[in-house]
């Protein structure tokens, strides 16, 4: 069997591993941190993405490679791509890599996106705000994720406050859009061009981390073709194989393109125990060109999101179809070191499960907008 | 989190520790096999069962030993609970080994056995022929699993046969019991004590080995609270801490006990997908002082077992709600070397799935049995 080599050691390449091995497949991660997380499930190489000696070694022991983080440098995908196999092609990883990029392709394939403006000066910016009109966001082009690289700007004299902190990267201005809900759209496209998608995910975030997901997303239903034909142009065009997340504003009932990310993606951890194939074995399947799993729903899932530091397992370990994600990882603020994925047949039983866990762990406040839109959906 | 350490580096250890990863356990396997296949996924110490050196560094890294394999020597079992926690407990392990002890111990709990006769000589097997009657098998009374160490006798003729084959070993004749069903009941207790048990699974042998399984077990739920009440006093007679596999005979509707496996076993495999919680989570649970998990079985499930080889896999994972299973292991013939599980939430989408992968796989013999048996119950 395939031996699949993963650029970044993080909880995604560890998922994966986890879920490729009962496939017979083999991994080989390569990461800079010699206790990368992922190393405790598969050997590691500690390299630096620019250290091409070692990646040289790494690409002769595979037979093919992907991605456990995006902002993996394209110079290197591309790179290894003279060497072996690259799932995601380089080319789909430099374009979600850059908001403009992305953001254009988005609106080539024809989804919406919030109004935004390219600011690469400090008079960019001040043209921007007069174009894209406040509040808005200031996001870098590259290397932003989990709200990092984003300043709000509420005020016409927030305008070098915004431009100082990011440092005059290249950025883009985005409309604030006061939108209803989040939801992405996790799919996996095979090597054969087959593209098969998981149902809706509403998620919410707080501080611009994901916070919690639901899915099936209750009352979002009429919008799966939409937002299924736009995840299917996307991967068209980037002729894209592997696991990979659009992430929607729904607006007035109509969607908005957020971001693409160009791997597996924290709003599809609930398909590990909610689909018959999860997110996790169907990218090591798309990558390794076997045929997709079912990415159907068995019954409801909630997954809530641990940062920063764990809370006690416990309750979540006592609780019944509640399944526990520890990473691995040392606690730190601000950093994801794993997660819980409820599991219940009905939103009844959803809310019970969800009550007495956010209760037993003191999370009420993050249990309580999924709870909402549980009631909501019934009470619809 | 605690660090496991497992003495056998075979599948079961290899889905232990995929199992116990989520929950963020670490694992350290030990194995006289440089390519133990659990080895690809956790680190992997070689070393021999009587090499103490070896194992004394292996205890000192590790906060809990438990078995992949139950013929470890008792000794090695016992100087390593000297060391550090060994569950299940020596003694246990110890029982379990010798199948005079362990039928001894079924009779004293009252779990009627097939009729037996301890063999030591030459004589004795004379003797245990006309007590027990024929046919028979002889059996060595310790390390024989899979069908080895086993002879089978028809006629009075075949006493120097059956009594060369085992090489004069300690052994105990059999009487051949007529049965009409193989059972277990998968179950795991905590190191508080409480018990949880997995629905009856009905399991079908070729040539000694297991070649496919079926849970919850068709029209055997009248049976369970009997087999339940057998496996929990036998886990609180060994003070057994784990998960424990009692291998039942039914005749005429009651049920006779065949052999205890003191650790996860191949007929509980099924519920890595087919139960919230797996007997590999479960046992990690247990051995580690954790609440024990949800042991409800979700829908219908079938393991079909790869002997000798894997069959191409395609079939299995173009079908929607099976899983793949290869265990990293090199071909060679009465090797497990993986296994499919099937899931269905009825019979009749059961026997559509079973016939479609035994046909694609030219297996349709060892699913046969399996259909066979969910059509009487549809009829019953």
């Amino acid at each position: 069997m395939p031996t699949i080599g993963i650029l970044g050691g993080g909880q995604l390449a560890r998922m994966l591993a986890l879920a490729g091995a009962p496939l017979g497949l083999r991994f080989l991660v390569v990461d800079s941190a010699a206790d990368a997380c992922a190393g405790q499930v598969a050997p590691l190489v500690q390299a630096d993405w620019c250290d091409f000696d070692a990646l040289a070694g790494f690409a002769q022991r595979i037979d093919v490679a992907t991605f456990d983080f995006e902002n993996v440098p394209a110079d290197t995908a591309r790179w290894l791509s003279e060497r072996t196999r690259v799932f995601p092609n380089p080319r789909a990883l430099a374009t979600s890599q850059d908001r403009l990029a992305e953001k254009t392709l988005f609106q080539r394939i024809g989804l919406a996106t919030p109004p935004f403006a390219v600011v690469d000066s400090r008079d960019d910016l001040q043209r921007a705000v007069a174009q894209v009109g406040l509040p808005a966001i200031l996001k870098t082009r590259r290397l932003g994720y989990d709200g990092k690289g984003q300043y709000r700007l509420r005020l016409p004299g927030d305008v070098d406050a915004a431009w100082q902190a990011l440092g005059g990267a290249p950025a883009i201005l985005e409309a604030f859009v006061p939108f209803e809900r989040e939801l992405s759209v996790v799919a996996v496209r095979g090597r054969d061009g087959e593209l098969r998608a998981y149902p809706l995910t509403r998620n919410w975030h707080t501080d611009g981390i994901l916070s919690a997901s639901l899915a099936p997303a209750p009352g979002s239903q009429a919008l799966l073709p939409v937002a299924l034909a736009h995840a299917r142009r996307l991967a068209e065009e980037l002729d894209y194989v592997g696991t990979f997340a659009l992430e929607l504003f729904v607006r007035d009932g109509q969607l908005l393109g957020n971001e693409m990310a160009p791997r597996v993606h924290n709003s599809g951890h609930w398909t590990i125990e909610g689909a018959a194939a999860s997110q996790f074995e169907n990218h090591v399947r798309a990558v390794c060109g076997l045929p997709l799993g079912d990415t159907a729903a068995l019954g409801l899932s909630v997954m809530l999101n641990w940062i920063g530091e764990l809370p006690p397992a416990q309750a979540v370990l006592a609780e019944p179809r509640a399944h526990w994600h520890d990473y691995g990882k040392s606690p730190r603020a601000g950093r994801k070191v794993g997660h819980a994925t409820l599991r219940a047949d009905s939103a009844p039983e959803m809310i019970e499960r969800l009550t007495r866990v956010g209760r037993a762990l003191g999370r009420e406040a993050q249990v309580a907008p999924v709870i909402e839109a549980l009631q909501a959906d019934a009470s619809a």
